[in-house]
């Protein structure tokens, strides 16, 4: 497969990009030139109190509307069946991102799942399309984003047909590995090799610039001088720094 | 009028259906032949704390686009008005469904309608289109059920023209006297016949086969051997049956 | 039913409507206060060369999703399925017009029914979805408008509920007895009592003041005075009419 | 500019018209004979609790999609930036109203500008498009009302052409000058010549009958006889309002 | 793969199947139980004058969004691109299907890929998108089915991923193999399996009963005793046959 | 006014860019870094035979939808309608290009208005909506582009509120003074400084390697080796240049 993902990234680098928002990821990966980034009109349905967000590699799974005759045999080998195989590979900070090409009409994935790929150390899930019984998968209490809810489930109207190749979700290309951030704003899927790179910017601009303008603008500083700063506002601010024990 | 409804059943049996979620009457009725049972994208704008779902016998109520001089009859003559009639009618254990062909330009249902509805015994209400004064609504604090909210009301662009038709609600055909359940997860409408068949098998589902997977998966269990149960897992399952008391 | 027309008109009028054009009956209607009667993106599918527009009073007919056991009924019993009995209802100087809640997931009207319509002195078909068999409606040369072309047919997804109730076609509330205009550029729906106010003026707007205000923009007349004529330009206009020998 | 408004009002009254819901606002305005005054699908996404709505007088913002040469001179000539401008411009009671052409596909406020605009005396945001960083922007805690959120920002897709022109939000056209009252529900863009007849009528609405009709309507009095109240209902009203100490 | 055709059918059948119409055999598809296999929303952009209709065995092509950096890859080694290599791939009597994930901005297909795959023997091309270079697709006359036309090409906003997938296409399940029957009416999405059967049915429907029942309508004969044609009709209809040749 | 053109270019090179076709155009702007020309969904409504393109500098107009008090100015004081100013503004080689915000709801040009922007020399009519009356803009023989077709008048629900500012069309940003240029493939608006090159590129591209290229396929070429062509095809390439006599 020529479209693949060839850069890892250590569970310590996932951790450190929990403190990075999705909406500075985002706006960073554009300035990076990477434009398509983040999954417009996918948001969280149920995400736990007190979690600040969910970061993960992507395994992908995709559906497309069912066939009669073929779905039949997904339904008597389980174990060949592409969604089943995708949910069983779940290891330890994944997160599975699912492309139903934006089907709204049925859910495909429910408590059950979503307490099964739990378990085996899941972070997230992500659907292009939607979930179904919102009420108990809020009883499991797990990120778990999506486009909407449809109360029937995925024999209705699709069927899996591969995971862990390329996929769309939100508008997005979604590559195996690519990383996945994941908070209240939505989702982000972050090309392996930018993450190293958006944690250190990020870190720089949320803890020293941000907290120093939003303090500024409290007081009453104009966007014209202190956002961006110009010459002089950027001194104030070193000065600041200093004085707060900045480096 | 050849399509209609010839079943029907107990409030006894509206009672128990209240324990079934709409998520998994609407994946039953698909497996029994009706896939289009669930209303898509109609969600609960107000669901009075600590109910859990609403249900009741589908009264129907249809609005066009208005036309300006036929529209005026309905404000002469309030009593015939085909919504205030439809209102007017309801009795114990009814629910107005409301088809305004998915228009989201207009409001059609506010407190007023609402308050009134709840005095005579209604137990919810479902627009296919928009509600209006979702604040005061929520004072009423009753089962309300649409696609969005908009602040004008009926006379900016609709017109009633029939109550107790069949309609189209949510992309779900609703012949008066079908049996509409709704919960936290949006609404399904059922065909009266299959009330009992989905309370018998959805009791047996939730209670015991549910609850038991749970705990197998949060032990770790594979949904490729438990879920569903191969033939070893039933052993298991009937054992654990018995042990803990369940027939 | 408090909705419906009263007024009757004529097949002389109607005739003579045959020589307004949609354009100019859309937006007198506007100007006459009724400001929702073209019926938007409704289009031909197919219009018999040769023929400017097609005129008469509609009988309406209404779809809903299918319900998969009460749709069997219109199937054991043709003459009481309601497109059927609409179809055969129709007389000298109909027009169909259907409402399928704008679904485009099938086709309600192929050739074969098509054919009978015409039998029957139909003057059109108006559809708020989808037709089919479109390259065999064209060799019937008829007037076909809907939204767009679907291969299959309306046992896939929909059942008909009622005839010659008020109905939404195209954003547009159409009731029964209304006056269809209908030409290459899409379909109004004119009130009775509206098409002789319609064709007086529509006489006067197109042969005379649009007919001089052309010869004067070919010559270079600017809108600022010509159109609507300011006071000078009107004396031009008499005089016009004058030597031309219109009244 | 030929539209534009010529009416203005006091801050005493906009004080009053917090008393006004946007429902009660948005139908009133299409009986004045204003029948696009509501904005469609533009809902609160932070609304500070205790807070029961926000009024101000409207200040315009347009962006189109980006030419990637031209938008180069808005990041260097910041004061010059049409966005920043606005920002810049707003006073006490001012209402920054955003037309991104309905663009879902980046958003264009986040926490630092409605920071500096709560600064400047502004009492909310409206955008026809996306906000981003909603989780920041609900640390501000201040009244935001957009179609969704995107974690892009700005530069990803648009840039702003001009500010303080009549511009189109949520379907509705907006005059610089406007008056803007949103709440839970909504926002309604009102004609300043308008203001002072609302609230003289929605007061007498709300705190007199409408108050009486839900204290009849839980006593069971019928939509018919009651709402509107007939004859001998509105006698019983005004003797219930002498009795209760209301004018 | 577990989703796959096993099913191969001749090149002698793949011709008589070109007498049936899009119509015919959707509808004779939900029929025998498959009712997703119309493209919804796909039309002939390009189509020869003279030629009746097209078929083929479906070869499939994928594409996402691009990822800014992957992308390159496929540019740099034009013999692995997916695109490419699909194209190539062709064989006499195959159809290249798209996904696009239904994509409209941007082309994914002009005349110069068109010319190729003609040469190479391909009947047709189906895009669940856009389509370029109309006017020069034109000239090269061959069948081209999509949603839209765009002016830019593929490198504008997505990257191939794959071929020979199971894909989407019009809401439709295509499974590499299917047998792709397109005409004016659109494209239908054949299991290989029902061909035969599609075949045998549609010729006795369209060269016999067809046939008489137009005779008989219009000869105004109606639907309720001729269309489907009751016990007297059907008699009359066998006497025609035998006195019109047919077995 | 920040987002303006600077650069302008001959009626000459106006001339020379109609040999360049709406899909190269597109395509090559991409390349050139502006990925957001091609004005998607904006299609002929009406285009002359026998002319291949339409060329001319962007004026452009604005509509928002109307407040009713503010739009009776409009026709009060016809010379100061922005409507009409930007049509009576037009000189020639100019193209109109209208910006409705996507309103599908009512027409904004029909025949009168553009035999008038004909006669001044207008060469095209691009609106990001509907027109009007199609039969008798046929009639005018002129190039006409839009989304749709709507009965209805500007007075239905549509203002003008100003002229020659940048605004968006078909998700394009127009900048009075871009370059229009306009053939049956649909519309692209080009930065007037990237004209020249465009053209340039654009004749080596159609007037040599296209038509190579094309030889090359039909005699059976493979896209590995010919599209683009590698290094040995573009030896053979030159050749061909030089025994055919193009430098």
């Amino acid at each position: 497969m020529i479209v693949k993902n060839t850069h890892e990234i250590s569970d310590e680098l996932l951790e450190e990009l929990k403190l990075v928002s999705v909406s500075t990821a985002s706006h960073m990966l554009v300035e990076m030139g990477y434009r398509n980034a983040y999954m417009q009109g996918i948001l969280p349905m149920c995400f736990p109190e007190g979690q600040d967000s969910a970061v993960g590699r992507a395994v992908t799974l995709r559906f497309i509307p069912l066939r009669e005759d073929l779905v039949m045999q997904q339904y008597e080998s389980l174990t060949e069946s592409p969604h089943r195989e995708a949910l069983e590979s779940i290891r330890q900070n994944d997160v599975l991102v699912i492309d139903t090409g934006g089907h709204m009409e049925t859910g495909v994935f429910g408590d059950i799942f979503t307490r099964r790929l739990r378990y085996l150390g899941g972070q997230a899930i992500v659907v292009d399309g939607c979930i179904r019984d919102l009420i108990r998968i809020k009883a499991v209490n797990f990120p778990v984003f999506s486009k909407g809810v449809h109360g029937s489930a995925i024999p209705r109207s699709l069927m899996s047909v591969g995971f862990n190749e390329p996929i769309r979700c939100g508008g997005v290309g979604v590559v195996p590995g690519d990383i996945i951030l994941a908070d209240r704003d939505g989702v982000v899927a972050i090309p392996p090799q930018c993450v190293e790179h958006i944690i250190k910017v990020s870190r720089e601009h949320d803890e020293l610039e941000e907290r120093w303008i939003k303090l500024k603008l409290d007081e009453g500083a104009s966007l014209h001088t202190h956002y961006p700063p110009n010459a002089e506002a950027r001194q104030e601010f070193e000065q600041w720094k200093k004085e707060n024990g900045f480096v």
